[in-house]
C-alpha cells in the first residue's frame, strides 16, 4: 500500500521518529546518468529557509545503496536512504489521547489500533515527502519533458513580491496559511496516458493526492472553467504536432498528453500546526480540552511543497512514458 | 490499463460503435443481494431526458452473464454487457482528418496510430460510463455507506430552480455548459485508506478523473479555502467517534476517512460537441477548417454525470473498505 | 483476482452453467491483424473428439464484442464471449452435500459460503479454459516467437503411437489418467524477463498452475537433472547469440531468457471424474458414502489440454515482451 | 518489477557488491509481535557452514530502521537493511567477456547492455536471498500455520546419513551437486487461494521459482503421480473439516487449500559455480576458450536452499490469508 507504478516503481518507507527514511526506485532504465547535483537542488527546493518555514532543520544527507554504479543506473532498484537526525525525544505520547486537529493522530490510533508510532507524526510526517522528492529526481533524469513550478497564491495573496510581510503577518498571529501551486510541462509529446483508470491526470491526480496537505487539483483552466461556454472552453487544434490555440484543458485530452504544455493547479491546505491554542476532544478524559501545540511549525507549508508535487508528477510521467515506449 | 481496484476489480470494454460495452465486476462478495432495482434506477439517472440532454436513446437493456445465481453474487467475476443499440452506420471516417475540437480524436489518430475505432468516439465514448455505472451499482450494494449526488452549479447559474431556462438559453446559442456536482457519502467509518499512494482521496481523485470531461477535484471546502487561517480551517474532534466540530476537510485526514461524511466537488467541463460551427486543423488538407459536427448532442452533460461520479466513488470504497476489512 | 498481467492483461469470467464465459484481452498492440484462423484452430485442438474425451460436445462459437476494427486490433481492450449452449439441466444440488473426490466442490463450498454456483462445476470448471485458449491466441497473434506443445507420457505409456488402445483400456476400467506434456518456444530472444519475482519462469509457471489438473512444472531438464553434477548441467555458451552446447536451463537463466528455446514440461493430473464408484464425505448425513458421479466424463484431459498450456505460455510471453520493449 | 504481493507486498533491494541489500515489507498487520530470535534462526539457516557450503562468511547483521515501535509492528513498512560487508574487491571486469557457464552473465549483459553491476553475480547473487528470508520470518509471525522443510535428495542420495561422505566427494572431483527441498505446512484452513491466476498453487510457485536455482515445482505426489489411475490420484474426503484419506494433491484442490497439509516438493539444479574448468564463448576474442571460475564456491546450495523457499511460501500464505480475511 505504499507503492506506486507499473513499470517505474516507488516505494516509501519510514516514520519520523525511527532510524530513517527512504525509498526503491525500481525501473529507472539502466544507463540513466545519475545526476546528484539535481537531487541536491531539489532537495535543497524542500528545506525550510524562508520565512515562515520551520527552524528545524534536517541535513537530508542521503545514502544510494544499490542500483548506480559508475554513476549510472544498472537497471536494477535503487535504494536511497535518509537518516533521521534532528529527532527530540521529547514525550509524544500525550497525543494518542489528545489528538492534534487537522492531523492523522486520530485516525491513525483507530486505524492501527494504537499501534503506530506516533512521535512526530510518524508515518503521516511530511518528513517522508523527501524521500518521494528523491524518487522524483531520478524519474527527471530518464524523462524527456521538462517540469517546472510555481507559487500561484497563498491565503489572500496573489503579488508574490509581498510574500515574505504577509507570511510574517500570518506568523505573529500564532496561524498558518495555504495556498496554490502550478505545475508545468513543457516538451510534451502526444500519446502518453491511457484512456480509462490509467488516464494521465487520473494518475497524476493519484500522486498528487498522496502529497499531504493537497485537498485539490485541476488541470488545466480547471473550476474557473465553470463560467465559460463550450466554444470557449474547447481548444481548436492549429497544426499537425496537436498545438491548440488556446490550453484550457491543460495539455489533456481524454485523458491522454495533446502535446500541449500539462497545466496543474493544485490547492495546500493551511499547515495543521499552528502556534495558537485550540479545542479537541480528549480521549482519555472524554471531555473537549484545549491543545497548546507548541513548538515552531512550518505557518505556510505551501512555500517549500512544490518541488514535492513536481516531483511525484515526474514520477507518474515516467512510469506512463514507459508504457507509451512499451507500444511504440 | 482498463482495470480499477485490489479487491474489487472493475475491467470496462467497448467502444460506442461496436457490439456491445461492458465490464466485469470482480470481487463482489458472495452472498451479496444482487438489487436489479438500484442498477435500473442507476442507468436511468444517466440516461438523456431533461432539457439539454441529448435525443439519442439507448435502452442500456443489460444482461448479467455470469457470477449470479438465485439473485445473489456468487464470488465469481460478474459479466455484463450493454448491447450498442442506436448505432447510426454515418460516415465517421472524415473525423479522422478533422478533429472535432475538444474531443480525444487527434490523440486516439497519434497514440493508436490510425488503428483506433473512431466511430462515434469509440472508446472514448461516454457511452462507456453506462458499464462503469452498473460496477457503482453493484458496489454499493455491499457497502455499509450511503451515497448521494447534487448539482451546484451550472455555467454561472447556482440557483438550480433556474435550470432549465438557463440550458435552454445556451442550447439556443448552439452551446455547450459545464459546472460542478457535489458528491456526499455518510455512514462513514474511521480507518479507510492507506497513509501513502492509496490514500482515500487519492484513490477517489483517480477514479473521478477516470470519468470524461472531469477537469477538477476538490475535497471538503477545497481551494475556497484558500482564504481560511489554520485555525479556521482545521476540523476540531468533538467525541471519541471521530466527529468534528466543522468538516473542512471532507472527511479525509492524512488520505484516511475520519468518520465524518465525505465531501467531494467534481468540475465538469463544457460538452465539447456543440452545434456551433469551430475552427479546427485538417490532417490532410493541412490547413486550418471550419468544422460542423451537427448532430443533436448534450447541452449540459453535467446533468446526467453525477450518478456516475457516485458510482466510481463507490468502486473505490469497496476496494477499500476490503482492504480495510482485511487487518481487522 | 481472475486478472493476469502488467501490459497485456487478461480478466476471466464465467462459470460452467451460466449463460456465457468470456474474457476481456487488453493490452494487445493496435494494428495487430487478427487471425480468426488461428483462433479456430486453437479452439478446435482443444475440443473432445479423440478416444477417451467426453462425447459431450461445445460448439465454442465465440464472439468479439469490442476491440477490432476492420480486422485489426484497435488498442483498445478486446471483449470475446463463448456462450454456454450444451447446459443440462439436471440437479446438482446434491453435490453441496456429497463433494466429488478431486473436485473443487468441498473447498469451494466453504470458501464460497454455499452461494457459489454449484452446476457442473460452475468456476472450476475445465469450460473456462476455452476463454483462456482464445486469449492465449491473440498473444501469439502479437508474438515474434513460435509456440509448440507435444504430449510426452501419458500414464505409464511413453510410445504415443499406442495411445488409443491404451486410453481405452483406462475406459473400460471406468478411471483416468494423467500425463505430461511439454511446450516449446522457437525463435526466442535474450532478455525477456526479470530478476526477481517477475523471472520468466516464474510468471509462466504461475500462469501453468492457473490451468486446472496443472500439479509439476518444470524447465529444461527439471527434476530429472538431479542425477547431474554441475559440470554435466551447466549449459556452455557457444556463440555471441547465446546459443549454448546443451539446453538443460530449458532457454531461462537467472529468469530471464536466454535465447534458446524455452522447454517447459507439464504435468497433468488424471481427471477427477471417474465413472467408477469412489468413497466420499456427505455432509449432511455426516458420514462416509459411496459416491457413483455417472455420467461421460474425459478419460485423459491430457490430450486436450496441450493447448491450453501454450497458448498460457503465450500469455505470459506477450507480457513479458511488452515489458522488454519499454525499456529497448 | 522487485515486488511481490497485494496486501502483504515485498519489495526487494540490492547487488552483491553494493553497500547493502534489504526489503521493504508492507502489510504486516500493526501490532504483529517481532520475534528477532525467528530472524536470527531463519538468516542461520541460510548461512554456509556445513560441508560443502562457501567458506567465504557474511555476518548477515541486520538493522530494522523503520516500521517497528516497542517490539511490534506499527502497520507501517518494515525496512530490513543487511550490509555487504565480505566485499572482495578483485577485478570482474573479465567476466563480461567471459560469461560462466551457468550463471546470468551472459544475459544480463544483453539485457542491461552492459550496464550492470557485474561483480559477484550483482542482481543475481544469492546474497539477495538473506533479504528474503527476513521477509519470510516477519510473515512467518503474522500466520497461524506452521512451517517446516526438509531435504529430500541430493544428486542420487536419497539416505540422508550419508549426506557429508557424499558432499565431499563431489567436493573433491571440483564439482557441484543439485538436490530437492520439501515443504510442508501443517494446521492450514479451508480455503486460503482464488480460482484462477491467484490460485494458492500457482501464487507459491511464482515465489519458488524466483528463488535462484529452483528449476521445478511440484504440489502433492507431482510428476510420481503420473502413473496412477484416477481412483488412486482422488483423496476421498472424510470429515467434514476437510480430511483426506490421503494427500496426493499436497492440500489444494482448484488452487484453494483443503485444510490437509501443504506438500510442495522443489528442484534446485547443481550450483553454477564449480572448481573445474569449463567452456564458454569469449565475447571479446570471439572464440570459445576455457574459463577457471577458481574462488571456493558452495559445491550445494541445496544445503542452505531450505529456509528460502520456506520462507517464500511464508510469503505467498500471508499475502493470500489477508485477502482471504477481506471476504470473512
Amino acid at each position: 500500500m505504499n507503492s506506486y507504478g507499473h513499470l517505474f516503481k516507488v516505494t516509501l518507507y519510514g516514520e519520523s521518529h525511527q532510524e530513517a527514511i527512504g525509498v526503491i526506485v525500481d525501473g529507472l532504465p539502466a544507463g540513466t546518468k545519475i545526476n546528484e547535483e539535481l537531487i541536491k537542488k531539489d532537495l535543497e527546493a524542500r528545506k525550510p529557509k524562508h520565512i515562515g518555514t520551520t527552524p528545524r532543520k534536517e541535513s537530508d544527507h542521503y545514502s544510494i545503496t544499490s542500483g548506480v554504479f559508475n554513476g549510472l543506473a544498472t537497471g536494477s532498484p535503487i535504494h536511497v536512504m535518509i537518516k533521521n537526525e534532528n529527532v527530540v525525544s521529547k514525550d509524544y505520547a500525550h497525543l494518542k489521547a489528545h489528538p492534534r486537529p487537522g492531523h492523522a493522530d486520530f485516525v491513525s490510533e483507530v486505524k492501527y489500533k494504537g499501534f503506530q508510532d506516533y512521535r512526530g507524526g510518524g508515518r503521516f510526517s511530511g518528513r517522508l515527502t523527501a524521500a518521494l522528492v528523491v524518487a522524483g529526481s531520478l524519474a527527471k533524469m530518464a524523462l524527456p519533458f521538462e517540469l517546472t513550478h510555481s507559487l500561484k497564491q497563498i491565503g489572500t495573496l496573489k503579488d508574490m513580491t509581498k510574500l515574505d510581510d504577509y507570511i510574517l503577518d500570518v506568523q505573529n498571529q500564532g496561524n498558518s496559511v495555504g495556498g496554490t501551486i502550478e505545475i508545468t510541462v513543457k516538451n510534451m509529446i502526444v500519446g502518453i496516458g491511457e484512456p480509462f483508470f490509467n488516464k494521465l491526470d487520473a494518475e497524476l491526480a493519484k500522486l498528487l493526492f498522496s502529497v499531504p496537505a493537497v485537498k485539490g487539483v485541476e488541470f488545466g483552466l480547471g473550476f474557473e472553467g465553470i463560467e465559460l461556454l463550450g466554444s470557449d472552453f474547447n481548444d481548436a487544434l492549429v497544426d499537425e504536432k496537436g498545438n491548440t490555440k488556446t490550453n484550457n484543458s491543460g495539455g489533456i485530452t481524454g485523458g491522454i498528453s495533446n502535446g500541449n504544455d500539462l497545466k496543474i493547479n493544485v490547492f495546500i491546505k493551511p499547515t495543521s500546526s499552528i502556534q495558537k491554542a485550540q479545542d479537541t476532544y480528549n480521549l482519555k478524559s472524554q471531555k473537549i480540552e484545549t491543545l497548546d501545540i507548541g513548538g515552531r511549525h512550518d505557518v505556510a507549508i505551501v512555500r517549500r511543497i512544490g518541488i514535492i508535487l513536481e516531483n511525484v508528477v515526474a514520477i507518474g510521467l515516467l512510469d506512463q512514458y514507459l508504457m507509451y515506449k512499451a507500444f511504440l
